[in-house]
């Protein structure tokens, strides 16, 4: 009988997922994991617990749900608790406004493939009130996460010519999420440094930099902004925006807005790049723009939820046709997460039955953002040999911490860089899981680890001392 | 000051994405939806309302949802409700064992990339007991929806070599995901015909020329079955599954089983492509296969909910973890979702507090297929010029029709095949939206459209006397 051979190897299966690079749910996940199993079969370590701060979660950092979300989402779920007392009546009337929107009613139809027209029409007034400037419910996409529909956009630019591919330009330190969608579909990645000495900011003759040395061997076709900044957490000024639009336009770039942390901002007034664009006028206005927000961040933070949008400005007719079509062979993003975006987008007016709760909730989670960001600034700039820009805003701290010229011999007699083998090591002797600076891009021969700053306090206390502590044996150590 | 070009057109565009067609939300759809909006309006038509049969969407045909699915999700939302008289107990302690494997007992935490523990352990339980196989939750990936987890595993067979692209087989007729993806993601699609005159078998005659013929150009990598099919309704016997297998193995073809009508069968027995290549023993059961199945379809039909699995066997590590990496960027599928999948595996067993009205509900669910597939076949077969296979599963007629010769110049005229000018005239004429055969494929020269059968029965009676009432006057008309 004829030898049976598998059909997929590493050979012919497809390069670009092998490529895939995702620190955020990455090695160093894999082993806190592991720990967590390790104690629970009694093994001693140093520590009782893994603090995880890998991953931008607030539900799992403790952050209680917005009860007025959750009330519409049940509701809608299952109507038949329309008649429960505890439920107020304003949750009450918005569940039931969405499923007048629902084919029959019910959640358990598909919706159509860009969203419900209810929720779309709530994402265009938000807009329009955030801006000032007329938004369109057409111009708007639902989708299950911001990931899914960033993925969509970034596929619209695979294209060979005359044997380039297209490239994307994308900051560093960057989100992941895009050097890994890049891999995957197979686009060249364009870095571009933000400028650390200076609070994190977009330098148009970096800008600049980056595109003269991808144009090349590619067509840079696209640029990302990530506002805030993720690993970063700086809000970008109005001026600077305004600058990186007039680069984008010089070289007929599509401007892609990770806006998703908009609401999580300390003091700093947010631009969104609509708003700019616009009251830049023509020929600015007229510019190509993608631009994202989600329930996973926010004052909501629903990521198990699923719930985004994105706003397409001032596409071609016939590139919003492609991106609608290949959305509609995914049927349509989950009804109820559309129902999370539809309380997020209204939430409760003042003077409706819910408000009050709401504002207090929201306040609370806004206080949290604000001792914290302030708390992680100040910590890790008085660790020796660590240094911290501002938080602006973003649910992350992005230190940069020095390695001992013996420690980085060490990390590559074991194969992985020096943070990597710092955050190991911080993971191995105190449980506190953060991601290593290489999974967001840095100037080579600095380092920097990600950690999310939203944990309860005395966690969070905990970890920041843990961490403080660690590094001084560290560089003990290693001096 | 420079001109502006947009950075995306159709000369740039991923021309991938301009190859998606998609006819279950296609021009027909668009036209129901325009045709709605002008009955609001009052513009008058030979019908007061559009009957709806584009797509397998059982509660947008009136189907209700199943109580204690719901009540489990409306829990686990808003746990406030757990004190809440009207709903029984089993349901809550269903809510409370899932939060329980949510991170810090929250719906909003994302889950693992893979879906939630606790729901791929009660996947590995249904699969065990459905194949008398043991199954294991580390082979179980959860989607939102199946179309996702489609696309994925057909991601992994991109790969060029020798100048010659992979290809994958599918049947003709087939569902549209599959020939769209196929076309996003560059891959070739090998067709194989479906034998209408025997009652819609594969043969495995067909497979090897559908095989030899995309070889010259390609290498085959993939063979997709639609069992039960879609559109076409048949159920596989057993001895038709153990020679796919046969040929797969001969060719070294990945398996990729569409099984997610495998909850909606009138009286056939189901056989899973795993419980039949296991129970044939090695060396087929060492073959590699994905098979699909979701919540969209079977007696849940909580097509908005989004959720789905599949199964993965017999993959090499590697092409394993290449998956897992491109799930992983994109987070978690709806854990609501997860929600959802919990209860269709484990449903409520005899004895516990939902299981009679689980049971009513199901059996008046399962009830209705029986009449509606009888009733379909039997009206599809006297109509003069139709003729209809018997439908032994799925939720959909896929009839076959003549058109005279007149009206395929007619069509040829209008530069529409003969099946879409027949369809768009039955909806002009009498507000029913069926799918064309182009969209799913048929053999030249014959043809057909898919309609859902899951309507309200006088609304299923009006439908099916509306059909046959414009075939009579459209063969008057052009003959």
């Amino acid at each position: 009988m004829k030898l049976y051979n598998k059909s997929v190897n590493c050979d012919n299966i497809n390069k670009n997922l092998l490529n895939i690079r995702y620190a955020v749910r990455g090695p160093i996940l894999e082993r806190a994991s592991q720990i967590e199993r390790e104690l629970q079969k009694g093994i001693e370590k140093p520590f009782d617990s893994v603090v995880r701060a890998n991953i931008g979660d607030c539900h799992a950092l403790g952050q209680k749900p917005i009860t007025f979300i959750r009330q519409v989402v049940a509701l809608a779920a299952c109507p038949q608790l329309m008649t429960c007392p505890d439920i107020p009546a304003d949750a009450k009337e918005r569940a039931a406004e969405i499923l007048a929107d629902c084919t029959r009613g019910s959640v358990g139809a598909y919706s159509p493939s860009a969203g419900l027209s209810l929720v779309r029409g709530r994402v265009a007034e938000y807009l329009t009130a955030r801006d000032g400037v007329p938004a369109s419910p057409d111009d708007v996409l639902l989708g299950s996460g911001a990931s899914d529909l960033i993925k969509s956009v970034l596929s619209m630019f695979v294209h060979e010519k005359d044997g380039k591919p297209s490239a994307v330009m994308i900051p560093i330190p960057q989100y992941p999420l895009f050097s890994g969608t890049l891999s995957e579909l197979g686009l060249q990645q364009a870095d571009y440094y933000l400028d650390e000495e200076n609070q994190w900011a977009l330098q148009p003759r970096e800008l600049q930099r980056s595109w003269t040395v991808a144009s090349e061997t590619a067509h840079v076709r696209a640029l990302v902004v990530i506002n805030p900044g993720n690993p970063t957490g700086q809000v970008l000024d109005r001026q600077n925006i305004e600058e990186v639009i007039r680069f984008a336009y010089e070289h007929s770039l599509f401007l892609i807005a990770d806006e998703v942390y908009q609401e999580n901002i300390v003091s700093k007034p947010f631009y969104s790049f609509k708003k700019v664009m616009f009251e830049m006028g023509a020929p600015y206005s007229q510019m190509e723009l993608a631009s994202f927000a989600t329930c996973s961040k926010g004052w909501a933070a629903e990521c198990g939820l699923r719930a985004a949008f994105v706003e397409l400005v001032g596409l071609r007719p016939e590139a919003l046709a492609a991106l609608r079509a290949s959305r509609a062979v995914m049927q349509c993003p989950t009804v109820l997460g559309q129902c999370v975006l539809d309380c997020v987008m209204s939430p409760p007016a003042p003077g409706s039955a819910s408000y009050e709760q709401f504002n207090i909730e929201r306040s609370a989670i806004h206080r949290t953002l604000c001792e914290r960001t302030s708390a992680a600034y100040q910590v890790f700039n008085t660790i020796p040999g660590y240094s911290c820009n501002p938080i602006d805003g973003s649910m992350f701290a992005y230190p940069r911490f020095d390695v001992p010229a013996r420690a980085q011999r060490a990390a590559l007699d074991s194969g992985v860089s020096p943070d990597e083998f710092y955050c190991m090591q911080l993971l191995e002797q105190t449980g506190v899981c953060v991601v290593p600076g290489t999974g967001f891009g840095q100037l080579p021969g600095t380092f920097h680890f990600r950690t999310t700053i939203l944990h309860p306090a005395d966690e969070f206390q905990h970890m920041l001392h843990s961490i403080a502590k660690f590094h001084q044996q560290f560089l003990e150590q290693y001096s």
